[in-house]
């Protein structure tokens, strides 16, 4: 089977030019001007679009339980919306829990995916505790299964959050193992502190979830997981940064040269605090951890992706109705589900909010919303960039196209959007997983089960320069 | 005429992949798995080659006088040099004098390389003064010559020195008509005191070159650059940066958003300053400005190039014979001839302690080498990059190889190396410019004068998304 | 003659208590419990008052020429005011000009003085350049004369300018010497260009005064005097600093263990940029040099004054009639005459707005205020402090009466006060000179003439521990 | 009774004077110029020696059970030593237990020092946990048995050890009932990790304390608990800060404005990680928490104490004998009790070191040894001064006279000095508490439980303008 993408222009994290793209089966096999297109089963006409890599998202929760409920998106509708967006791989965090074996987990994680994902996705691992069955199972699991990312919370006290002795273990054991180590950095005692006295003092409405996580709080996790990660020799990846005082943290420690990596997400770029302030209870669908900042965060967070200090998009796709599962904690909230839905428009929200408002440049767009994340969870170079022998996953984006994102016409099953009513430029038009259409002209035509799980590399393994040997 | 490079491994500033590739007449036409050898006159075989973009030099003094001589090297002996050792693109400075016609220097400048370079190149414009003469003939200079960047000279009191109303109405202006400023940053006025107090006091050795022109004196001048750079809103390129304090003020100007760029150079990553030291006059080969430092300033750029503070490696091209020209100097080291050879080795020297001791990686290189130097002086996408439709300025590299630097084997007019005796990993077989073999199997089979003047692009006109026009 | 001050409660800079002060001749000999009070001459009762140590006010131009007008007080009103205001010392700027001895201008400055003191007072020197002449008449004028500090100008291009050689020797020499060396820092050459477009483009209005001296012009002239004085090992005080750019480089290279001290004046804790925009020409009353800034820069300097890193308060009292003086620059900003009427507020501001508002401590106050610029500039332990054996130079200083600033009221000859109508809490009620009282009860009845000439200590002499000799 | 010192150099923590002092009773009635002598009972020759006041050491543990046994040193040896050192004060930490009322713990050390105290003390509460019965407890303590300091450990895991919720708990708590929160920052888990891994090795050996107790261990907590102290917008007291990083943090946030305080010991400025290597298990003897660290720390922090990042020196005395004691751990470093011999010794070291090798200036010596923690701990103005109304708590110090540090001379009960054989410069000759001789020419003569319990002020209470009423 060979399909022929014409007329496009491609661009990858350094370079953008016009050229016609020929696939081979699953992998891009030629890229030049005017290839002929004899024996050519299939042609696709990519004028006036960019040619993308896929999107790859390394932060999603999908079919995941939380606080009594469950996510509303699973694996088959979170990725069909996925495919939408123009993402083709995701990268989904796999909860374990303590005194059980992590295989339960993981056994687990692979049934919610299976026979669902309409695109090709990993799994990180949640370290909740450190002991010799743990021990046990986890060099396997890197080297075997294909599983090099472990999480650790530093937040929700009494539920997810490990100590520091856990963290620092697990930064040790990864280094050794060659897993990248990510954090959910806020101080979570503090935050718990917070939480109670709020409530005690009769603070219910959704705007107290944000005034209980202040950004120091954010602040001084991430710069503790930063020196620990230092002191380990180990390398860390911060997950959802969403302010000054963790973004200053990260990048003086990577100024001292450590191995520390930034992602930030869509929300925190485009949303604010003020939107938890919302009239009624409306303030719950913005309710994620860490939450919103005020407004002057957003631009310290572009610079931040402009300059290298955050160096990922993630979605942190998780959804939850706001009738019936938001509304959880209509008295009290502590008790509505985090997160939100926004694994469709995390790349052209990016597109949109970065690229055509001159904040950041082709390139590096491409390099926040799929190479970079490649290359640190270990996908490429199969995944993250358009090379001749990479898998063909790739997005014809049309950049002159507008619309406005709702909940009336996105892919999820989750009942509102937070981004409602939001106009943006440039769409997905065709979105190809391992040279299959699965989205042809914003239709999906794939096939749910299509997607296949990733063993990914060890850390570092991959980026090296030993394809001819030398090293 | 159609040639094939085989079985090598292409390396862009962000992917590394195995691929053919095609070039017809001077460009790149095809990339792709196992091309189609028919119709193809010649075929190159790169096994156990990376198959770089040639390497861009955007810092080369070539038939320059300087002190009264005339530095060795040439537009034909220089560039010969440079095509060896992987550079296929120079950019040299143009020298102007006050009261003259910026023109009388471009001529000059251009009959310098016409019919001797052998690879391309471009100009930058040096700015002594600005005046309304000036002002008038800027423009053009600009926007139909394709000279898009001015040189300011911070040192060398009462020779090249502009103060800072210079300094600051040319970047004023550079903004206006979009070309990048680059700066020579030390404090000209400290170092003519203490030039002045050392030979008071006898000390005439090469080693006072380096000991009047304190670490401080490059600090203070490169923040000073910078903040009037950012008062400016203008763009800025500090070249040659060799220490500590020099790089922090780039860093912390680029964190508040500032578009600030920095260049090293190998010597300072390889050399210090207790070279200057070496029995009798040897320390003379060693003198360059800014000198070079103590060994700790080695680890500073290196975590600089590492970590973004840095982007670009220059060589300073400078080259002066030990005999009949540094020894000038013998009496008084401010007579010693400043520069030295180094056009040729740059490229490996960078390959060598920075890929192959695991420094900087493979596309990080390629980057530092050529890429980003290409994107900013307005060569991209013609120069700097492995793609379709670029000029086929290519380098076969063998990292296998290792070899001996010396002046019995350069290919430098000029008599020693600052490098002698050095074992490098890495070499260059075969390069190519615009599709033309111009080093085979490590013989230059190229003829003098085939190297093109580049008209540049205006500073930031090509990076920009506009290849499909949305912009 | 002996003088008991009764009731009162005596501040220095690090203590705070309740005691009684005998006064015999010019200096302290008691401080007790209820004195007694047999063969006093004269009792003065302090009850409700703070017993200071007599202000010193280290940045005045009195009797100055400055763009062909001359500053409208002199030693005679500037003093008396001063004394109302609780200044008992003044240190002067004596403005030398190039190619004329330094001694020219010394004898012109004692000339200006002398008879018409009200209090004490010292000279500054200001160097603007340095040849074999001022090298010969330096070292006398330090150690015979008591002129143990040197003024350097960055900016007022084409005037008092001096390149930076000349602040570098300066600095180097002032080393040798045991004197200070004391910078306006603000890069003129920026300034001058930026003069220079404003009025090409027809802005004449006072505003553009401020805007075309930016915060950054300031920040870089103020890191570029830090680092040569680092560089130069010696000592450095950056008068009248404005703004957050330039508190972070003194900040900075104090922290780095520079020997570097900072002065700010009320007028930039208490005025803001915003007063040169008043109606008319009313602007021309705000015309200082740095400019006043932005109000959120007043933060930045309570907080440098509160954590450290700024240690003095001059006024820079330089005082111009708003008809007649002002006025020359009412169709061209660069005519005004810069500088305005402060030296009889100073205390009180720095006591009503830091002190009665809670932003700095009472001791911290005195030793702005007074100790150290006695320490700094060589008059202490007879000036700047309240102990046995220092000259009774005291304030007796009301906490709890308010009273409001005016011209109408005032105690200098100029026409206006930047001031006006603002109302402080805190008043100087008595103040005596060397044991003698020259304001009562807020009403001057001293002699002018009786404040002499203070011959100063060379830096650093005398702060050290030598008084029972161990050193 | 009355007292007269006469023809000393009374220093205080801003002024350097001659002058007699007369003391009537226990308190500082007069100073001044060749005071009258009728009526005096004791004529006291202060000929060559500076006057301090008396040292205050805020940081003692006399009489402390740790690890199963008691410090050597108890209320007696330990203040008869302290006041031959010259100090005059101590605060100690008083040690609660969990689930026990907080009065338990004081009424112990009530009668730990009842009887025994050779001078006054006031006691810090230390806080383990929060709930009900210990909210309780506290406002009466701060406000009626003056214990207006407490004291948080973040390391010590499973013993002394709180965690974040505690810690933001007690600051919250601090900031309304006026009490400075004291931490000791260590990260204790990632400590409890390294030392386990150690033992695997068997690694046992003295050096091991301090190789498991990495500098990056205790930055991160210190800058953990700035941040926490700034989020709470609480006041917070870092005690024995050993090293740049920990520095670096209470400098960051001092300048960010937050009311945070830094405290070193002599040891960390004198002594080093190497002592840890002695021979045999002598190394033993240095085992400190913190760890003495490697010897450029010592630099950081004299630069430190120098420019105000660090405030005060306490001794944390905590002695063990090193046979019988120390030697519990010599098959395991993690059974050596912590702590060592020095609150004789800190007066004299920091003078020694301090100002007689001219790191800090004499004035700077008495803030830091004794002003600035009365100020603090809410001691002031009754100590910490040389002031009219004092508490007349004196050290006469011959600043010429030289000894040798040796356990066969100092005046513990401990069988070993930390220091052995070091020479220092300038020693207490005689020391008054409250206007009594306690110590004569070098001799203790005082009797033991003359010291009082002192009940101290609240957090800032007594700093303030107040003393005339204006606020
Ligand atoms: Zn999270
Ligand atoms: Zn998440
Ligand atoms: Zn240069
Ligand atoms: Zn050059
Ligand atoms: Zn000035
Ligand atoms: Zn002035
Ligand atoms: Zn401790
Ligand atoms: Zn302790």
């Amino acid at each position: 089977m060979k399909r022929l993408i014409q007329n496009g222009t491609i661009v990858t994290a350094s370079d953008t030019y016009k050229a016609d793209l020929l696939i081979e089966g699953e992998t891009i096999a030629q890229i030049g001007q005017q290839l002929a297109v004899q024996g050519v089963d299939e042609i696709i006409d990519a004028s006036g679009c960019f040619v993308f890599p896929g999107g790859i998202d390394p932060h999603t929760h999908l079919d995941m339980p939380f606080g009594g409920t469950v996510t509303k998106d699973d694996f088959e509708t979170g990725t069909i919306a996925a495919a939408y967006g123009g993402t083709t791989t995701i990268i989904d965090f796999c909860l374990t829990e303590k005194e059980k074996p992590l295989h339960t987990a993981i056994e687990a994680w692979h049934k919610k995916a299976a026979g669902k994902a309409a695109i090709d996705y990993g799994f990180h691992l949640m370290i909740g505790e450190i002991n010799e069955a743990v021990l046990n199972e986890l060099p396997a699991i890197v080297s075997t299964e294909g599983i090099s990312s472990f999480k650790v919370f530093m937040a929700y006290k009494h539920v997810f959050q490990a100590d520091d002795a856990t963290l620092f273990e697990t930064l040790t054991k990864a280094k050794e193992l060659g897993a990248l180590v990510m954090v959910h950095a806020e101080n979570g005692d503090v935050i718990d502190y917070l939480t109670k006295q709020a409530l005690k003092e009769g603070k219910t409405a959704p705007i107290y979830h944000a005034l209980t996580r202040p950004v120091e709080a954010e602040g001084e996790a991430t710069g503790r997981a930063c020196q620990l990660a230092s002191l380990a020799q180990s390398q860390l990846y911060v997950v959802h940064v969403t302010c000054q005082e963790a973004v200053q943290q990260i990048a003086e420690a990577r100024k001292q040269g450590a191995d520390i990596w930034g992602e930030t997400c869509p929300q925190y770029l485009v949303l604010d605090e003020s939107m938890l302030r919302k009239p009624g209870f409306e303030g719950a669908k913005y309710v994620w951890s860490p939450p919103l900042r005020e407004k002057q965060h957003q631009d310290a967070l572009w610079k931040a992706l402009k300059t290298g200090a955050l160096q990922t998009i993630g979605s942190d796709q998780c959804s939850f109705d706001f009738a019936g599962q938001k509304d959880l904690g209509v008295n009290d909230f502590t008790k509505i589900p985090n997160g939100g839905p926004i694994i469709e428009d995390r790349f052209s929200l990016l597109y949109s909010e970065g690229v055509a408002k001159g904040r950041i440049g082709l390139n590096e767009f491409v390099d926040l919303v799929s190479t970079r994340a490649a290359k640190l969870f270990g996908l490429y170079p199969k995944k993250g960039c358009i090379a001749v022998g990479a898998d063909a996953d790739i997005v014809l984006f049309d950049p002159q196209a507008e619309r406005v994102l709702s909940a009336r016409t996105h892919h999820l099953a989750v009942d509102y959007s937070a981004f409602e009513g939001m106009r943006v430029k440039g769409t997905p038009r065709t979105v190809l997983s391992r040279g299959k259409v699965i989205v042809r002209d914003q239709t999906y035509v794939g096939t749910p089960g299509e997607g296949a799980f990733l063993k990914r590399a060890r850390y570092g393994e991959l980026w090296t320069n030993d394809l001819v040997g030398q090293r």
